[in-house]
């Protein structure tokens, strides 16, 4: 025993931040991130609201495989007027298989008496029979407190009054919500320290949203006076200005002394050794650019200038770092030359599969390689795949398979014979296998949809690999020049440049019939060129990972 | 006499901030800076450091006529081996014109050792040397106290005789500095207050960096602490994590009441409702897309969804809103697809300069096809100039100038006469203007830059107007069917669709030669179609402000 105490962490990434405009997650990607949730080491992922949406009741109907963090369905208190028992809402949180639930009950007397509408005891009843009600189910019961601090200054009996009933309802947490996320630190702390203090046993928990830029602060100020239980989400997503940001939460509940020494999560050294992959998956998955500028894993976050900061920083990195980027899975940028960039390729290759020995000569010709293509405008961050063929060529172990001469891509918009207005999309593609030369075309709703058609048209003898390949993702990013892609950026670019000249990455990712997906890269400054890539990247990657046998040279 | 106490607000964004990598202001810049600073009610803008680099010897060279902020100088310390007469950067410092005089000196025993190599009293003369120069030159001094929180931890004694020397020699204010921003907010709280309690008469700054995300909190601790002068920059610019947020906390100490009660700034109510404005210059001036999530200024800082909320802030605000969006220049977002819709389309009409009735029967007709448009993947969020050109073609205000045929667009990727492989791309417009059937052609680095040079390269008496035309940003997004952009989420999609065949949206950015820009947004399955809808509503956009004649029809 580390004679620490247990803080839990609860994300919501899936539910609060799933309420922010323009984020639009699918079942599918709902999963990938609760399964990263879930290696990182958090306690509870919360999935979203069976029964508010299709998506998050089918994600709930086929819940993922969590290996050990609790799955949890959020819902409100029952409605006025009903009973527990005869509640749809909590009738179809109890039909999934999560095993915590969080319901959403009000605390603050101008909300019942405006929002609700009913008398403030009901209220009260209404938490008291629900969190009850989850409890005989045999479900760990949480009250989400909605408003608590805005309720507790406007009327602290009565709020306290919410949390005594969800607590004698035998309410496994009681999570104090800063809804509207106007709560200054010093008053989270007070409030949490008096609720502690005046209702024994209670265990609880913090919502905090960052609308002063005060988020992480209220939560650390809310462990410091008592709660145990601290939600957040991934990169602070949420709605207005964001929930309280998970990844520098942990960063700091981890690597600083004060709470890491009193107090023990479930993230090891390893897990949060992955933090920054985490964090930049979520930012794929909803197509954005990463923060540079983000605490702990930003890409700037450990970014040492030249002249006086460097020399020191090599001397002793404690100097000017406040904790070692490599614990959080970052990097140190350093525009000297970068020592850890070595290491860190070291473990990119391990994740992908490919073992080498640290002095392997090698290593060299790949970061060089990884570099210039960075410095391009690749980024392996979201494609694994095409990182390790680009690491397996180098090392020769990617056979060559086929060979494309050509293609050509075709976008027509005109009238037809009936004057209707049509765009239509062909693409004709020249391949060679084994020498013989096969034409293919194909059409589709727009040029990369008939790229995709024709290249996968025929393939010869490597057709039979790649009939169960489908794309299931595909997603464009236009880099700007100018910005902090190029390494000076006194750079002077042509406006067009800037504009539809800009350079384009896409990522597709593609899945087989045996459940496998992987992710690939392209870049160019033509969007086809870029998608052409990435896509003879996913097949290069089936051919490989399936073992198929490498093609005979190109006729002259 | 308010009977409150005064506290001191300091931007540092053209110094500390313009340390960012990427970031790199000209003189006109800072000028413009530096200005609304001053309107905005700040007391002290850094503007750079003189004799470090030539934009800001230029700068200071020229200062700006501040009517209340005292323009600040940053430098450091006199050198180790020199008498403070002798001292080159400290008489670059004083052949300026600045008021203030910011210098930067070491408080952490291991810097002195490890960094400086002096003596440990050595570097106490040196700070009380310098801050006494300027003091006796009649400038304000303040000495920056480098690492002080760290130095406190390692060695207190020796980090407050630092700040003992410059308190000594007369600095107006000594502000404690967290360099590398690992420091906690309750850290800071017990340290300046250990500070204020043991060096009775000082005056205390504080300079936070934003490494743990506790910027913000860390410089409102150490207020509560004692600190009466707090530093930050314009939206949090600044290396790594970036400095405090002056503007977070302009928007806490000026609303929140235990600030606000309490301390008197230099920010009036009118000035107060001008910091949206403030806060978008700095990101106009970078070049910057605003961070729509900030605290108190960001787009969707007061934004609303629909349903249950919706009601409840129109009943109200203080429902759901922690401060009022007007008080800082913000304003209240209601989603058009709502209950709210028509209040909130007439104010969207209102600030692109179309004035209706309320009871305009027109209105519900633009509704209708906003929402038609939404459910499609329009967005007019971003692409202002869409929105009005929509709105005005349904009220019939907008004039027929040309007709686009037909176009053609032709990627073509083969190996050329030299076996070097290449991608090139061609387009082919035919549009008709007055009757006159126009064939116009372009090349380009993609198929959208092609396209968009072909419907540029002859528009017959239209060609005047779009000459000095150009594109600025190009965006594409992959809008995925299945996912929250389709009412239904249950639509079961050919697994195709979810890959390359999903809706594409782009954003087009548009400026002309007088300084205008305009956004223009087009969404189809086909990537080249929809750029195709978004560069002709720029091209029509312009035509319309500048009062270009209308077309006569089409020929048959």
């Amino acid at each position: 025993m580390s004679g620490k105490e247990r803080l839990y962490l609860f994300d919501t990434t899936l539910r609060d931040g799933a309420q922010t405009r323009g984020v639009d997650f699918s079942v599918e990607d709902k999963r990938t991130i609760a399964l990263a949730l879930d290696r990182l080491g958090v306690d509870y992922v919360e999935g979203g609201w069976p029964g508010a949406n299709p998506t998050d009741t089918a994600f709930f109907g086929s819940a993922p495989n969590l290996k050990r963090a609790t799955f949890t369905a959020f819902g409100m208190t029952r409605r006025p007027g009903r009973s527990a028992d005869n509640d749809p809402g909590l009738a179809a949180l109890l039909d999934t298989s999560a095993g915590a639930i969080c319901i959403v009950g009000k605390t603050w007397d101008f909300q019942v008496d405006v929002a609700l509408e009913i008398p403030r005891s009901e209220n009260i009843d209404i938490i008291a029979d629900s969190i009850g009600h989850l409890r005989a189910r045999g479900r760990e019961a949480m009250l989400d407190a909605e408003h608590f601090f805005d309720g507790y200054k406007a009327n602290p009996d009565y709020a306290l009054e919410c949390l005594r009933a969800a607590h004698g309802a035998g309410a496994h947490w009681v999570v104090l919500c800063d809804t509207n996320g106007g709560t200054l630190p010093h008053e989270v702390e007070r409030i949490t320290a008096t609720v502690a203090e005046r209702i024994p046993g209670i265990r609880l928990g913090i919502h905090a949203h960052n609308d002063t830029d005060n988020a992480v602060a209220n939560s650390l100020a809310a462990i410091r006076a008592g709660a145990r239980q601290v939600q957040g989400t991934l990169n602070g997503l949420g709605e207005r200005c964001g929930n309280a940001n998970l990844v520098s939460l942990i960063g700091t509940l981890c690597l600083k002394r004060d709470f890491a020494d009193r107090f023990e999560t479930g993230i090891t050294a390893d897990a949060l050794s992955h933090l920054t992959q985490v964090s930049r998956l979520l930012d794929e998955v909803l197509n954005r650019n990463p923060n540079r500028h983000a605490p702990y894993v930003g890409q700037a976050a450990f970014a040492h200038k030249g002249g006086l900061h460097v020399s020191a920083v090599l001397k002793n990195p404690a100097t000017y770092e406040h904790v070692p980027p490599e614990a959080v899975g970052n990097e140190r940028q350093v525009l000297v030359s970068d020592q850890a960039g070595k290491s860190n390729i070291l473990a990119r290759l391990r994740d992908v599969g490919v073992e080498l020995e640290p002095k392997d000569p090698r290593i060299d010709r790949l970061l060089d390689e990884v570099k210039e293509r960075e410095y391009l405008g690749y980024s392996y961050d979201g494609a694994d795949a095409s990182f390790e063929l680009m690491a397996r060529r180098v090392l020769g172990q990617v056979p060559d398979y086929f060979f494309v001469d050509s293609f050509k891509v075709l976008v027509e918009r005109r009238y037809n014979a009936r004057r209707e207005l049509v765009t239509v999309s062909e693409a004709i593609v020249r391949v060679q296998v084994d020498g013989q030369r096969l034409l293919s075309v194909g059409e589709g709703n727009g040029p990369v949809n008939a790229l995709d058609a024709a290249l996968r048209q025929d393939l010869g003898k490597y057709q039979r690999y790649i009939d169960d390949l489908e794309l299931v993702d595909f997603k464009v990013r236009i880099l700007q020049l100018g910005g902090g892609q190029v390494p000076d950026g006194n750079v002077s670019v042509d406006r067009w440049q800037a504009g539809t000249g800009a350079v384009t990455r896409v990522l597709i990712e593609s899945a087989d019939g045996a459940g496998n997906r992987w992710s690939t890269v392209g870049v160019s400054p033509n969007i086809v060129d870029a998608s052409f890539q990435a896509l003879t990247d996913a097949i290069v990657f089936k051919l490989y990972r399936d073992g198929a046998p490498a093609g005979t040279g190109p006729a002259e």
